[in-house]
């Protein structure tokens, strides 16, 4: 008879309401990895979006049910099966929608894993694969971008921006950042001229002050990011510089993304859009995700990219935590899942 | 003392109403053109909303006064100056927006002319530099087109839908056309698949049945092009095959142009705009642009490409022509300049 051990993992049986469908269970894991698998003790994993919609029933593709939740995080080898490319102690997070993550263990395919550097912080690197690999593939396969150069995006302190804001200090571009105002506006700025943006404005006081800004630095932005849409699309592109590019990676505002006739037909200006999952998955981007990955690795171990703030929870308060996920003004929400063994690291 | 000959020339000498500025006056053009230039006499010239613009004053660049307004033509060479290109009888128009053009005589730069197939039809000739061009540039120049591949065009039946249409028919691509809705809807339709439209439909039509519509063809279309913005530009869009491409080249509605997150992020399509008269003169365009003239007088001997519906008139009569240009209702207004010299041509 195959030894197994016990998990607690957050599972769900059918779709719906996350506060109700989702149950935390004691699971049997297969103590021994197969061949070309390993025993993965999971460490840390956020509560993304996608992780309420798939428990939802909303996302496109539909698991087969009972499905354990989580889409994104950080794990440690336990034991590698014979053949394995893992050791015992690796690190690891994946890259796909399908591997159960909020559970303590998990027998894992080697295809599905990712070696992750076991120096970056474990926050960190729950959330890596991701928005830093998103502002990666934007800051640097759309423009041809040196050193001193400016860039200009919206949505500055979503995940994305704030992996965009670091990306561009240690890469040597300027960014110029906007914000939706809010209460403790100066706070937020605050914040992210701390981890290295160059200029933060709200929407309302770049819309006063664009004209006047962008002659006080003489050149215009190549690049612009837009995670939001509406007129906040406008606002971004329409200061481009000649022949500039818009690259969009979400629709926050739930409205269509604005381009002016003048920036299209007179600027010149390219339009694009990335979703990191698709992008990375096509057979042609194989080389530079591999790149991707790395460097995003790279900049994590030297501590130019870090973790975006967030509330770390254990599997047992699911419920609380996916309250604040769904209500949508908290910060972001990561489980601490094998508290034992790495609350010390977290 | 120079020999000049008297010239009928429609001349401004204030910016302002064109009702009220554009007068007919005679000038006095020299009678013998210098080295490298031609004596031509101005066959017929249509009134685009840029000429309005320039007697307004509103265009980007105030030429000096006094002025003669026109900015597109044909012409036919009476005598070639030494050292020309040109002979005499050649036909020839202009891309330049500085040519005294309404006018029956005027010496004018070599430099300045494009010679004109004599076989091409003088309503055609007169209106073959921006239309058509722009047509083909948006066919050509942004996706690898084989014959049997969809379009989708929305204002199509504007001077530069038309000119698609016609394209699309001669290069094998198959065109799916929309339009506003208006009275005498079916003539409208008639007209358009008369010049060899494929598909036509109002936006309302194309809203409620795009999804059937694109299952019975059973191919995306690959290239979107724009005359419109606002929801008319999201709507041909969201259509595009996987990494397809929509060309903005004007925004007839007023309104920034629509694009939808699905589109950009999930379907990887790319925005771009073009304005034939700032890409043709770029230098790393030149020869392409001399390949697009040429082809485009190809398609214009062989009758695949044909003149828009166009009002008559002569020089005298120019209030009445401007009035309904400026009230935009009429079809557009063609002055036939030399009339004596080109009536039975025209």
């Amino acid at each position: 008879m195959q030894k197994t051990i016990r998990s607690q993992a957050l599972i769900y049986r059918k779709f719906g309401d996350p506060l109700k469908v989702l149950q935390l269970e004691t699971v049997e894991v297969p103590a021994e990895p197969g061949s070309g698998e390993c025993l993965v003790e999971w460490l840390a994993s956020p509560i993304n979006p996608l992780d309420i919609n798939r428990i939802q029933g909303n996302y496109a593709v539909r698991a087969e049910l009972p499905v354990i939740g989580g889409s994104e995080g950080v794990g440690r080898v336990v034991k590698a099966g014979s053949g394995s490319r893992f050791k015992s102690g690796d690190h690891v997070t994946i890259f796909s929608a399908n591997t159960p993550i909020w559970t303590e263990f998990g027998v894992v395919d080697d295809d599905e894993l990712v070696k992750l550097d076991n120096r970056i912080p474990l926050d960190l690197a729950a959330t890596l694969m991701i928005n830093p690999p998103t502002a990666w593939i934007m800051l640097k396969k759309y423009v041809n971008l040196q050193k001193g150069d400016y860039i200009i995006q919206n949505s500055a302190n979503s995940g994305v921006g704030r992996s965009v804001i670091e990306m561009c200090k240690a890469l040597g571009y300027k960014s110029i950042n906007i914000v939706r105002n809010r209460q403790n506006i100066e706070a937020l700025k605050t914040d992210l001229w701390r981890i290295g943006a160059d200029h933060v404005f709200t929407e309302e006081e770049f819309k006063g002050t664009s004209r006047q800004f962008l002659k006080s630095i003489n050149v215009r932005p190549k690049l612009a990011l837009n995670g939001v849409g509406g007129k906040s699309a406008l606002q971004i592109s329409s200061v481009l510089e000649r022949g500039g590019t818009c690259v969009t990676y979400g629709g926050m505002s739930k409205k269509a993304h604005e381009f002016t006739t003048s920036a299209l037909v007179f600027n010149d200006i390219c339009v694009r859009g990335v979703a990191v999952g698709m992008w990375a998955r096509q057979e042609e981007h194989l080389d530079e995700w591999n790149l991707c990955v790395d460097e995003v690795q790279k900049l994590a171990v030297a501590g130019k990219i870090t973790a975006i703030p967030m509330e770390k929870v254990v599997l047992a308060d699911h419920k609380t935590a996916i309250q604040k996920s769904l209500e949508g003004r908290s910060i972001k929400q990561l489980f601490v899942i094998n508290s034992k063994a790495s609350a010390s690291h977290i």
